[in-house]
């Protein structure tokens, strides 16, 4: 992600597959860690720091993902990074996963509030975080709404 | 999970942790796989041998989690797994995470989908499989809903 | 790890396999470091509390693993742990992984050195530790030696 | 590693680091196992395709690891491969992980066997991989000898 947010890919290695032959899905978890420690990166605010420096943190307080194709051994994948809400002490991120050809495999999305480090939870984003954000907002939310949580709701 | 579902825990570990000193929020999703395991096989559906026997496999199309309280090193957290929803070929099930004294720290929630091992999709879930789910159908469902996806949404 | 340290075991899970079918060597060294941390917790040691004191570690400056039979989804581990060696500031632990038949999977080894949180090196390690470990000194070394670290030494 | 072996380079991320702020000594394997990946495809060997083939595999025998310097949240880590032995059905490759100024921080090698994927495993390495290897030889062995595995040696 050295110049764009949707520069972010992965290989995916085999500790990233299980026993049945595809990407186990809690994995796509770490994957999505590392595409949004790139993008707080690129917006200038590196997590490694925010942490070091101890002041507050942006601990994750709901993650969710859907997955619509198998992810196997050795594809590359391809992470676009956007923001899906901007809230006074919390973010939502949207994360979408695409094999070389474009094709969607899996989508997930994170949200983060800003806590002090002693645990004090009633902060707002700063100004020039939120504003930082708001250049990445997506006009479409990512498709993991409940509505399509369910892909059988017709079952 | 020798004798009850509700017998599940595990005890948090260093590698579960981050340098934030609290579990890493995409760690949670495999203990949840863990609870998840112990569960089938108290149902009598051991996903090992159904991964081996290579006939069908109940991929996760949907996972998500809520994080209530920071999890620590050391803790130990009992998991309580619940069938929240069952449709004709995929079922939800929800995981609530909570320390000794019974304060939940985190919930979590799968959707499987009945796949055959060639990526066959329209199967019905075997009837016997339907029958022991069912036995453990929550009335509440886990609160990991949209609308509680934003703990602030006064914010 | 309750009453004795051969007690500790763990069921092989989905995210510990890959698509080669098997246990993915890297995660071995997870269930070690559980069964360290039993193994330690059962002396006396607890090693959460050693961290959130802050005062001194324990890293790991040295790991090793032997692995003899693949390791499959589904399988009880049994772990047993044993202290290899004893020196002024550091020791090294034996982990051997059996099957429920008793049959040898792995093997691994690691060697933790005392240190001060601030990095401090030169320290000893406190005799009630000592004593702790010495209780539990092996005879027979672990076979991770470099002589065994090549099977096919006639190759 | 798009040209060169020594091209392969990870940043720490905060799954990768534990509550005592450092990178968790069992996840350099992870790293170690995109490196290896990365340098068997350079060589025109990739392992997803062997996998895939279902014909043979190259499981790990023996995997070790020396941890000279704690390893944070959000360094660039590079990673050297080199070829460290080569036998008539099993090779040794050695890892040395470096930060940006060079400093070493810790050594891995891993030894591969080859075994046919019903488990055969008096098989050779075929011509073709032992040469693609031997042009990775290096000089000198990596630094994990057993010698070096207990650094307070006088201790």
């Amino acid at each position: 992600m050295d110049d764009s947010v949707s520069q972010y890919s992965f290989i995916v290695r085999l500790h990233d597959t299980d026993a049945a032959g595809r990407l186990f899905f809690g994995h796509l978890f770490r994957h999505a860690q590392d595409a949004f420690e790139s993008f707080m990166a690129h917006l200038g605010w590196p997590i490694p720091d925010l942490i070091q420096r101890g002041e507050w943190l942006l601990p994750v307080i709901h993650a969710e993902a859907d997955y619509q194709r198998p992810i196997h051994h050795g594809e590359l994948i391809w992470v676009e990074v956007g923001v899906e809400e901007i809230r006074r002490r919390s973010f939502a991120l949207a994360y979408w996963f695409r094999k070389e050809d474009g094709t969607e495999t899996a989508q997930a999305r994170t949200v983060h509030i800003l806590m002090s480090a002693v645990g004090e939870k009633d902060l707002a984003l700063p100004e020039a975080l939120r504003l930082a954000l708001a250049r990445h907002l997506k006009d479409a939310a990512v498709g993991v709404s409940c509505a399509r949580a369910h892909p059988d709701a017709q079952s």
